[in-house]
C-alpha cells in the first residue's frame, strides 16, 4: 500500500470494532499503521513475515512497553518501544535485522494520539535503520487497558567472534558507563499526574546499536554490555555480579549525573543509581581495552559523557560496592528500583 | 535454574513491586516463569537470547493475546498464546525454531492463576517442540489491564522451494478446510460473564505446524495457507481473494460444523462462518494436489474432518460467494466477525 493512498480519518477514537478482525480493523491497519510503518514486507499483509536467512547467530529479545504517561519529555511509548528492544539485542553485540510490534489498544484511545505514537515508532525505526516487518492489533474495553501497550520483538545477528554475556565478567576488568544516569526516569516522573514537577530534563531514549558496533570494531572482545533500564545502574550491576560470581566496586565521584536529575531525585527521595535509563549502557571490558573504548564512546553522540566508573573484583559473594565521595564503601543493593512502576 | 529449586509461594497476588525491575521481579521470574519455561537459553537470563544461524529463510510473526475469559473449555490464554503465533508462521510453511513471550500482568492477579497459565503455556510449547527463549514481564495497576495479556513472537525457517502466500491463489485451484468451524469461538463465548450457556464444545486451540509439514511433504507447491481466526472463514477467504484478485466459490453443504456449534450460533445470532477458530487451516492448492493433501490431512489428528469446500474462480472483483444448500449463490462478506471482541 502506498503511503499517500489512505485518507483515514483521525477524528474519533478506538472502538471495539477496530479489534474484531473485520473491515474496520483492516481499515485501521491500512490507513494508520501501514501508512506510517509501510515497507515491502509489512505491506504484504501476511500473518508471518518472511526474510532472507541470517548469516551470524540469531539474537532475539522481546519487551512489553506499558509506560505511563504515553508521551513524556524527550520521547513517547512509540519511540521507546523501538529503542528498548533494539538495545536489548545490542547488549548481545547484535546487528538488528527487523522488529515486530504488537499493540493492545484501549477502547476510547483518541485516534490522533495513536497516530502520533505510531508515527513516532515509525520514525524511531527508520532512524535506527530497522524495518517493522510484522505486527498485530488488539482492542480491549475501556478500563481493561491503559491507552496503549506495545510489545516489540527485535531480531538481529551476532557477528562471529563476539561473545558478550554477563557471566563473562572477570576480576580486573574495567567497568565503563556511557553517560549521565537517571534522565529517562526523571523525565517520565515529571509528567506523572500525581507529581508533575518542573524540569528541563529529557528522556535519554535512544538506540545504542550504532555505538555498540563502533565499540566492537575497536574491541571485539568486550565481555559484558548491559543497559541499565528498570532498577537502574544498581540492578544492572547486581545482575552482572550474580551471573559471573564476582564483585564490582564503583566510584561515586566518577558517576555522571546531571545536576537537574540529582535535584529531582533528592526532591522525590530517589537514588539516581536506581532510576531507569533508556539510552545508556554499561560495558565491562579488559583493562587493556578500556581507554580505547572510552575514546570511541566519547566520539559517538550517545557516549559523549562516557566514564570509567569502576572495576570488577574477586569476591566470595556477588556484591556491588560503591566508594563514596567521603571515602567509605557502601553496598549498592537493588531494592529501591522497585519503587518506580511503569517506567518503560 | 533447575526446575525443582524454587519454593516460590503461590499464595497471594501480583503486586506493582513484581514489575519494578528489583528483587521481587527477579524472584517471580525465577520462581514461577523459569520454573515452568526453563531451558538452557532462557535460563541464561540475558536480555537477548542468542541462537545458531538459520539455514532457510526466516519467518516471523507476533500476536498479542487478550482473550476473555483467561480460561475456557479446551484451553486458556497460555496455550492459545503458543498455538496462535506458531500457526501464523506455519501458514508461511515455516518450521518453528523458537518463541518469545511478553506478559502484561494486572495488579491483583492471583499468583495461582498465573502459575496455571504459565504452566499451560509451557506445556503447549513443549508439546509443539518449540522453546520459549526470551521473555518480559510488566505489571500495571488494578483497572489498567485485564488479568493478563500475553504477546508471543514466533521465529521459524521456511524450507527452500516453499512459496506460500495469499496472492498466489489462482483460478481453478481447490480450497480445502482442515475441520469443523467455530469450536473456539463458541467455547469462549460460552464462558463470557453475560452469556454463560451450557455447551460441551471445546476450543480447537492447537498448533498446526506438524500437519503443515506433512502436507508440504506430499505437495510442496501449496499456494496458500491461512488459519481462520478472528473474523472466521469469511474474513480469511476475503483476505485471500483481495490479495490475489480472484474470486472464491464455496459450497455450504461441504463446510463441516458440529451440531452443537450450529445450535449455539443460532442461539447467539452468529454465523459459524464468521466465528474464530484456533486449530484449523484453509489450504488453496492445485487441483492435482487436492486429493493427496486431503488424504494426508485426514490421517493427521488435527485434520480428521478435512473437506474440500470450494474453488478459486476468475472474477473481476474479489468476491467470496457461497452456494447455499438451496442452490442459490450468496455473497460472503466479513462484516459480522466484528461482533466478537477479545476472542484471541
Amino acid at each position: 500500500m502506498s503511503r499517500a493512498a489512505s485518507p483515514f480519518p483521525l477524528t474519533g477514537a478506538i472502538e471495539m470494532v477496530h479489534g474484531g478482525g473485520g473491515r474496520a480493523m483492516a481499515e485501521l491497519i491500512a490507513g494508520l499503521f501501514r501508512r506510517h510503518l509501510g515497507n515491502p514486507i509489512l505491506d504484504k499483509g501476511h500473518d508471518a513475515a518472511v526474510l532472507p536467512a541470517v548469516r551470524g547467530r540469531l539474537a532475539i529479545s522481546t519487551d512489553g512497553h506499558v509506560i505511563s504517561p504515553l508521551e513524556f519529555p524527550g520521547g513517547d511509548i512509540g519511540a521507546l518501544a523501538v529503542h528498548g528492544t533494539l538495545n536489548d539485542i545490542a547488549m548481545a553485540g547484535a546487528r538488528p535485522i527487523c522488529l515486530s510490534a504488537a499493540f493492545v489498544l484501549e477502547e476510547g484511545l483518541a485516534l490522533e494520539e495513536l497516530d502520533r505514537i505510531v508515527a513516532s515508532l515509525a520514525a524511531a525505526a527508520r532512524a535506527a535503520g530497522v524495518p517493522v516487518v510484522t505486527g498485530d492489533t488488539k482492542v480491549v474495553e475501556r478500563g481493561k487497558g491503559d491507552g496503549i501497550f506495545i510489545t516489540t520483538t527485535a531480531i538481529g545477528e551476532v557477528p562471529d567472534g563476539v561473545e558478550i554475556a554477563p557471566e563473562r565478567a572477570r576480576p580486573g576488568q574495567a567497568v565503563l558507563l556511557s553517560g549521565n544516569l537517571g534522565d529517562h526516569g526523571v523525565a517520565v516522573l515529571s509528567k506523572r499526574a500525581n507529581l508533575d514537577f518542573e524540569t528541563d530534563i529529557l528522556s535519554d531514549s535512544a538506540a545504542l546499536h550504532g555505538m555498540v558496533a563502533a565499540m566492537l570494531a575497536v574491541a571485539p572482545g568486550i565481555a559484558v554490555l548491559r543497559d541499565p533500564t528498570r532498577g537502574g545502574l544498581s540492578a544492572a550491576l547486581n545482575e552482572i555480579t550474580r551471573a559471573a560470581g564476582v564483585g564490582i566496586v564503583i566510584e561515586e565521584a566518577r558517576i555522571p549525573v546531571r545536576p537537574g536529575v540529582a535535584a529531582a531525585c533528592e526532591l522525590l527521595g530517589l537514588d539516581p543509581l536506581n532510576v531507569a535509563n533508556e539510552g545508556k549502557l554499561i560495558c565491562v571490558c579488559a583493562e587493556a581495552d578500556a581507554d580505547r573504548l572510552l575514546g570511541v564512546m566519547r566520539e559517538h553522540p550517545l557516549g559523549r559523557d562516557a566514564a570509567r566508573i569502576g572495576q570488577v573484583v574477586a569476591e566470595d559473594a556477588p556484591f556491588v560496592r560503591m566508594r563514596t565521595r567521603l571515602g567509605g564503601l557502601r553496598m549498592l543493593d537493588w531494592l529501591s528500583g522497585e519503587q518506580l512502576p511503569r517506567i518503560c
